[in-house]
């Protein structure tokens, strides 16, 4: 089934939830089939939206049989591309680059059908220049236009302070990454076929702040 | 008007992007009125989505003329309880946790308006006690509980390894946390009326994976 042009960036968010939940699943022995009152209780979403979501990409689930584990998982693994190696930028090696790189090379050392990569790292300080971090050899922001073109990287995570993360983006997107994640506090501009996700941690504080009683 | 018992987190978590748009507006001299068409741009949903969300909590534009910036930035920053102090706490200070401290500090140094305030930061490493963070001391672990009634913090960040973060949480929901913004890469079990998001930063790179041309 073709993919449709434009699929609701909402629907896009909540595929990695199904697929973490499909992941969980069959790690348990013996859950071969799952419905999607089942699937949606653990995403934390109604059942009626997880088959709407999924439905966009084709007929996964049997009427009153649900979903078949493997096969689902499999599915949703090829839509998202994760069935092949995503290789990833990391530039700004901060606190937060150093945390990001520890933190995603524990995921896919734990999980070895987790296929994102992170295979270079970009500083401009001169004295984080060759610090090994996590097995990955820090390197210049000058060799980034380069390398990322010769690895073939789409994918790169900005680390950097607000004002650097702009011009980061920019030699990103010239050297042909095409998916961005964001954590300078701020609005990157990136040609539109050129894909960016600002994880915005405040924003994550307000969400909580709402169920607090007053 | 009185809140609605059971709104969905989707709605929720477009709050502090309108929020965040109508921020910006605000700082633009002479906008004082904006349409859901435009709010709906800048914040990348539909008008009507726009109109739906905020339609929750009451009746805030007027038709053909379109919200005013003042108030409903007023409004939105009451519904999400941001109008007074959040008091949050801190929990593992290694280069997440110090990255997330340098981050949110900047955050409200430069955003007067900004009353997300971490108060207290906690490791369980005896090197790190003491140690100051953004101008806030690093304390033990062992006087979370104690600190965390006393100043009263309702929100918490989790940012210890997964093998700690239940006995964290468990920790700060015994003292009276009602918020936490989980790191950990793990699912946190906590009462019904604990409201947890977890950062899930594999997530966020799956859904940029999802864009890449096959």
């Amino acid at each position: 089934m073709p993919r449709p042009i434009k699929i609701s960036e909402a629907v896009v968010r909540r595929l990695p939830l199904y697929l973490r939940v499909l992941d969980d699943v069959a790690q348990t022995r013996g859950i071969k089939l799952l419905s999607s009152q089942e699937l949606g209780e653990r995403a934390g979403v109604t059942p009626a939206l997880v088959r709407k979501d999924l439905a966009w990409f084709g007929e996964f689930g049997k009427q009153g049989v649900g979903y078949d584990v493997h096969y689902l998982r499999n599915e949703l693994r090829r839509i998202l591309h994760l069935d092949r190696e995503v290789r990833i930028a990391l530039v700004g090696m901060g606190n937060l680059g150093v945390a990001l790189a520890r933190y995603h090379r524990r995921r896919y050392l734990n999980e070895p059908d987790f296929h994102l990569h992170i295979v270079a790292m970009f500083d401009s300080d001169p004295r984080k220049i060759g610090v090994l971090v996590e097995g990955v050899p820090v390197l210049p922001v000058a060799e980034l236009p380069g390398l990322v073109e010769r690895l073939n990287i789409k994918l790169a995570i900005i680390a950097v302070p607000a004002e650097a993360a702009q011009g980061v983006a920019d030699q990103l997107v010239g050297a042909g990454v095409k998916g961005i994640l964001n954590f300078a506090p701020m609005k990157l501009k990136v040609p539109e076929d050129v894909h960016v996700v600002t994880a915005d941690l405040s924003a994550e504080l307000q969400c909580l702040a709402f169920y607090l009683q007053p």
